[in-house]
Parts: C-alpha cells; structure tokens; sequence
C-alpha cells in the first residue's frame, strides 16, 4: 500500500461531527482555557515530586469531571515520585482499544532568561508571537479568543497542550451527543523531560491494564510548514555530561594567566575536534550502525513539503550547520548538540580568573540502528584519543598530579530510536482520520526529529506507537518563552475526537 | 648599582621600632580586626555607587580617629560616583613624600560559588586555609589569633587589607612614639577593579594635593614562596567580549539538531583557533612590540626563588599552559585568558536546546610595549580571519540573513603595562626598608602579573610607582573563597611602618 494514498480527502472537516466539535469549543472556551491556565500554573518541572504530584490530582480530577472511568495512577515498582495518571473509556461494541499518551511534566527552566513580563509558571496571553510583534494582553472574559493568541508558560506546548486536547476531544464528542468508536485508554506520563526511567517499570506492572492496539502519542510540534502531520518514529536520545579540570583552586588571570592551564580553552578544543566546518561529527563511528531509509519512508520524505528556505528566514540564518543537507534529511541521521557550555561568568558576573573547571552537556539523538550506551562509548573513545584520562567522578590529588588532561564524563540512561512501518493497515486508518479533519495535506514522516521512549512500549507491552502531535512548530520547546497558539491547541481537540471517531 | 644589593640586611626586624610596632599589634588585635572586619562587611563591587560611597565614608571615619590631616573625597570631573579617599601627614624636616595607595572597590561576586557557609559579605574566620582543611571558627574576644586564622570575604586581600595596613601602619607608629621620616599621602581609590577608568581625571585635578617623589602601590600578593617582594611594574589589562550568533529563538535540539547552527560549537571551534597545543597565542603578531627585559630585570629573574613545582602540586596540576616556560617568566608575556565561557545551562540547568548565542570574554594582559588598543585589534582581525563578520551591536536581521558567521566583538577601555626601572636610587631605598622588616630575602620581580593602571600616574603626574604587595598568594583573589591570612595582614603593616620611616 502506497504512503500516497493518505492525501485522499475525507473531507470530515464538512461532516456535522466536526461541526458539532468545533462548535463545543466554541461555546466552551473560557472555561477551556481558564483549566488550562491554573494547570499550567502548578510547576511541573521533572524530578520536583511535590508539584508533579500536584499536576497528576489535577489531571484525575479534570478527567473524573468528565466522567472518564478508572481513572488512577499508575506507579512504577521502585519509587512513587512518578506516577502515570490513567482512565479509560469502554465502547459497547468496539473492536480496537486506542491509548492516547501525553507527558505532564516539564523541562527546568531559568525564569531570568524568560522575556520581560514572563514567568514560566504565570501563564499569560499574547495577542501573537512574541518573535513577531505580539504583546501581552488581557484573558477575555466573555468576548471570543483571537485563536492567533498564544499562552506563554512552561509545557504550554509540551506537553500539558496535550493532555488537555486529549481529554477535551472526549469531552466534546460525549456533550455533543457523539460517540467514541473505539476503546479509549488515557495515560499521561510524569517523567518524560528527565528520560523516563521508570516508565518501563509501569508498563510492566499495569500490562493488562495497558493492553491496545496502539498508542497515539502526543507530543511535539506539527511540520514547520503549518500542516498536521503524523509521525512514524522517534530519535533516541543519551547525554554526556563532560567537565575538564585546570587549578584546584581559581586563579587571577593576571598572575597566573599563560602559566595555568585553562579549563574553557581545553574544553573549547576538545568540543571544536568533534566536529569539521561542515558540521559532520568526527567521533569516530559516529555514523555506523545507522539503518537506511525504506522505500515508503524514502518516498514519503520527498513529499515532505520544503520548509528550510523558510525556516531559515524565521530563525535567522542562512546556512545549515550540516552543508548540503535538508532539515527532512538531517533528522534521520544520529546527532550530536552542545545544550549548555559553562566556566566562569559572562558580563555582569565576568571576573578576571582563570576558571578551575569547564562543563559541557552533549545531547545525542539517535535513529533507528543505533544503540545509546554505543554511542556515549564513541564520544568517550574519542575524549580518550585526545589525550584526556576519563573518569566519572572528581579527580583525586593523585590523579591531578599525574594527568594533565583529565575529563570527568558522566552519562545519562538515555534510550533508542523506534519506528512504526508506515504500511500498517492500523497505521493508514490514524492517517485517515487525521486527513479526515482538514482540505490539506497531512505530512508523513518516517521520523520525528525528537525523541521519546517509546522503544519501551514495544520492548515491555509489544505495542505499536504513532505520534500526532498538535503544538506550533515555533513553541520555544525546552527553552525560554515556550508557548502555545490557541489555533493549534482547538485544532489538536479536533483531531484527537476524529482519532476516537476512527472506525 | 646592582640589585643584588637588596640581599644586604639591615635586620630592622631586631630592632627597637619594630617590636614597638608588633606589641601594638599584638595589643589592639582585636580592635583593629574587628574594625577590619566591619568594613569588609560594607558590599563593594566595583560600579554600586551607593555602596562604593559608604565604603568611601567608612575609610574617612577610620583615617579621621587616626589624626590623618585633610581627609577627603577627591572626585573625577565627569562622575561622582567613584571618588578616591585622600589624607595627609605632614612631617615636620621631611625632604620626601610618598603617597600610599590602595584600593576599595572588590571584583563581582557568585555567592552561590563560594563554599558552604561563606557568603562574600559576610566575613568568617577560619582555623586555616578551607582548601587545607580549615574550617570556620569563632573570632575570639579575649584570647588572641592564632595568625594563620584567615578572613573569607570579598577583598579580603584584594585590597582592602590594603586599606587597612596602611591607616594601621601609621596608627601603629603614632601609638607607639615613632615618628616618619617621610612626609605620607594616602589615596585610596573606588574603580580599580573594573578599569580605573577616571583615575586619570582624579589625578589631573588634584595634581598639586598628589605632588610625590613615590607612590607606594599595595596590591595583589607576596610572592608564592612566602617571601615578601617588591614589584617594579605590572602587565596592562585590556578585554574582548565575543557573541556569536544561531538561530534567533532557542529550538528543540531533537528537531532540529544536525541543521541549526550551533553557538557554542562555533565559539569552541573560534576559540579553539586562538592557542596552540603548547599554550602559545596563535594570533598574528600577539607576540610583537614586546620590548625586550634590561638586564638587571633578567638577573633578577634569576634570583627569584622558583615556585613552579611547588605551585603545581599546591594547585593540582602537572603541566602548566606554556610548555617549557616558568611562571615567573611567563607573566613578561602579553597573555590570553578565557574569563569565561556560557552557552545555555549546565547541571541542573541543562535543557535539550539549541542556544541562540555564546558568549565568552576574553582577558589580555599585556607587557610593556603592547599598546593595549592594538592588542585588541589583533584579536579582532584573527576573529575576521575565521570568516566572521565582525560588529559591536545585536545583528539585524538584514545581516543574519548575509552571514552564517556573526561576531558580536565589544571591547573594554583597558590600559598599558607600566616599569619602574629597579636600579633608581629611591627604588633602592624602598628594597631597603621593605629588606629591614626582614631575615629572608625579598623577592625583586620586574613586573607582576596582576595589572593596576600605574601608566595613568606616569601619564598626567609624571610620578614613580613601586608596589609593594602583602596578601598570602593563595587568597583566591578575584573569585569565590577570597581570603586574607592574618600572618599576612600584621606583616603588610610592619612592611609599611617601615616604609615611613624610611630616609
């Protein structure tokens, strides 16, 4: 079966349930929003186990409120911090069970680097994107939301946008007199941004409970084109933790300076040697184990629509880091950022030191082939052909006296890269009902460029997962100002009700 | 003359004024320490004008109750924000004038940097050094200090023991009978730490009050043997601040990891540009203009006790940055230090982004013959070498839309290095008396490493300037952890004492 054949047009987008679903916001909409403010202001950072407690009542109480069964939390074996939220929906008569997935936690935050007026845990209303113009405005009381609006707060998009479209598509399908076709199971993970180490552990004590013929995973932004897109896969991700090590003690730069050795200096040179100027990393192997591209997934990349002209105009720079390649491209090959690189201060807090120590943090994404605990191993054997005696803890006095170069490296748990075949007859009925909801083209893609475990809902349940990912594609994910389009949040309640409607 | 003849001792260290001297000490301990301690506690980082003023008036009371002549503020022209303190003690028969300058203003601080139960404002005492096993400990009331007690606070050393010693030395002479030999200045300035910028303005409008056969410049530490020393120059200090640029809003470094461009990889690689594996600056012609050592500064090289093993293995190293080269050598070198580096966050900071900038600040210090404006220039045309595009503003978008490497390069004032020549028969004087305080040799050093703007005194008064240091070398100046080491603090007041009432 062709990939093609998803851009056939269902045209449910002028059927009366997606009417009578569009309309349900639209009369509801205050008191839509307003649930998702106070959800968005209870801190949700991963790992803070008080307030991810909070935000997991919150979400039974909004679930239960709409009359979804057996809602509870599902814990993992070796701790409680982390508790999935469950419930589920029967259908008389059904004959597949769909698991919707979202994540309620959040990535940590820096508030000083928010803009002015933001606060990651006070979500406010901006008349647009910030980037383009928009300024802060008042949450209208009576009168319509200006669906180009946008709620700035931490996880706006990612991922609390999704457990709230989720069970808002329930609500709207029950008050407007519709109904589900299939079973519908809800679960709403609570430790997705610090790597998920315990959501095998769920899966495994809850099988029964978990038992599906797939899992729609939310999470993440539509194609930077604008349209909706399904997503077939996702990138593994692991990190490296590495800190180089100068004086025990920080030095002034003018007495010491050329004499001491310099812990940003040797950091900067071990980075710039993991990468050439066209942006390939050099790490030896780095590109092994990669499984080519299928047919299908081949074909379905050359139907993604070019983005990178205009992406490149938004973001604001004209060259690609890897040269030549497409951002459609780039994704299906493993990765390797510097997310944060510190020693000493800048501005404000410069001092004329020399630094006792430098610290980078490596995100490596990985697609299908690779295996994470490899891939950590070839940045460490490439830290090694530098010259540095690796270590994953402080060096001792002795140490320090022997080796000139040494790095501590520390790793993170990480996972692999997982993909669905896109040929799967349940997979062209999620690519259906999506199609179903809008006259334009929904975008395959056999990858998502980001990650998310979900290697364990095959390897712990043998499930297949889909992503349908509903935020914009500019939503500050991770980051400072992140934030979510009004348009984007009501159009993602639209699709998950046709997923539910799906026959 | 050679200055060899500094070995010659004059044991004044057996003599009656300085005994006189160490019982006053000895008896007003705790009065003088805990006057110390209370300035410390004022918050003095260079540029908080309100503080630097109550730091000003604070010293004024203590050279007031001291029966110091003339006490004043002495202003530049175009601010009132960063006055010197001044006062006088005329000597009745006196034929020479030496004016005794330190200064009050501190580096920025990190309170979060310094170590469990040291805050930078907050003065403790502690039994010994906390990196060798000190710990805190309270000031004792009645009993005395043990001298290797240390004093935690932000200029501590740098330089408000300084201040200190100074107003004590003479309060020690006065109190015990003694007279000086020499008519005394004091100028105690508020803005060294971030450049002396209007010193220069202070010194022409007061140019007849600062009339002087010497300054006497107090800052930075003895030498790293424990020796006392006298200095007859300092490096020039100039800073480069770079930014380089990414895309305009952070990304997820999942979906776009591998094409956006990455900060922080781009300042490793233009960083990584500037130094050879062997510590030397590779920036074009970074080693010219250095005007070659005379002589009798290449004997006294030879003198200075080496302190490079002893040093590496106190600090945790086995291998300085400039291979095969002393530090005592290497601080007559022009030097580049990386002050800091930031990119994104590390630790509990780190997120999965891609950073929109990084940004690094750059120390030069300089040696006599650089000119520090050229020194800059240098960096700023290796930078353009590396294919950036260089400007001292945000880029617009017209410009980030041109080139896929921008620098954003902003440069400090800065000022040029500064010598004394050694054999000059006042310079002789003061090794002499510095000599009397002691039975060890006093290490001659041809120029500090550490920088102070003692160009701008030759510049607008024509004067001579001799700095004669007290502080422990690892007093961890300029960073987390300053301290003062008692021993050092009673010493700096001897050596000053003796200074007076030098002939």
């Amino acid at each position: 079966m062709s990939v093609a054949l998803c851009f056939t047009h269902f045209l449910w987008a002028q059927t009366p349930q997606l009417l009578k679903v569009r309309k349900h916001f639209e009369d509801n909409q205050h008191a839509i929003i307003n649930e998702f403010v106070s959800f968005l202001s209870i801190p949700n950072i991963a790992g803070d186990s008080p307030n991810i407690r909070k935000n997991a009542e919150f979400i039974m109480s909004a679930m239960s409120k709409r009359g979804i069964q057996n809602v509870q939390l599902l814990f993992p074996t070796t701790t409680k911090a982390v508790p999935a939220v469950y419930g589920e929906v029967i259908t008389p008569g059904a004959t597949q069970t769909i698991i919707f997935y979202a994540h309620y936690d959040g990535q940590p935050v820096i508030p000083s680097q928010w803009a002015k007026g933001l606060s990651p845990f006070t979500p406010v209303l901006t008349s647009e994107s910030l980037e383009k113009g928009g300024s802060i405005i008042n949450f209208p009381t009576t009168t319509p939301y200006d669906l180009q609006n946008r709620i700035y707060a931490r996880s706006a998009s990612d991922d609390k946008a999704g457990v709230m479209a989720i069970i808002n598509a329930y609500d709207a399908l029950v008050k407007s007199g519709l109904k589900p076709n299939v079973n519908i199971k809800f679960f709403f993970e609570g430790e997705e941004e610090r790597g998920s180490d315990f959501l095998y552990e769920i899966l495994q004590n809850y099988s029964s409970l978990l038992k599906s013929d797939l899992w729609i995973i939310c999470d993440g932004p539509v194609h930077q084109s604008g349209l909706k897109q399904v997503v077939f896969g996702v990138r593994g991700d692991a990190h490296v933790d590495i800190t180089v090590y100068g004086s025990k003690r920080p030095l002034h730069s003018g007495h010491y300076g050329n004499w001491a050795p310099s812990p940003p200096m040797m950091l900067a040179k071990l980075l710039a040697s993991m990468k050439d100027e066209n942006g390939k990393v050099t790490i030896k192997g780095f590109y092994d184990d990669v499984i080519p591209l299928t047919e299908a997934e081949k074909k379905a990349l050359t139907l993604v629509p070019p983005v990178d002209v205009q992406m490149k105009k938004e973001l604001g720079f004209p060259e690609q880091e890897m040269k030549g390649m497409s951002l459609a491209e780039a994704i299906n090959l493993p990765s390797l950022n510097i997310n944060g690189f510190q020693s000493g201060g800048v501005g404000k807090n410069a001092s004329n030191v020399i630094t006792i120590s430098a610290t980078a943090v490596l995100d490596l994404r990985l697609v299908a082939g690779n295996d994470y605990q490899k891939q950590q191993k070839k940045v460490i054997e490439h830290i090694k052909a530098q010259g540095y005696y690796v270590i994953d803890r402080e060096p001792t006095d002795e140490e320090r006296s022997r080796y000139a170069k040494i790095a501590k490296v520390t790793l993170s748990s990480g996972y692999n890269a997982q993909k669905t075949q896109m040929d799967l007859p349940i997979a062209q009925k999620v690519i259906a009902a999506v199609q179903s909801t809008t006259n334009e083209q929904v975008v395959l893609m056999p990858t998502a460029g980001g990650s998310l475990p979900l290697y364990v809902f095959e390897k712990y349940l043998n499930a297949k997962t889909i992503s349908v990912p509903i935020a914009n594609h500019d939503n500050n994910q991770h980051a400072e100002n992140e934030n979510i389009r009004l348009l984007n949040f009501r159009n993602g309640i639209e699709t998950f009700a046709a997923l539910m409607m799906m026959k």
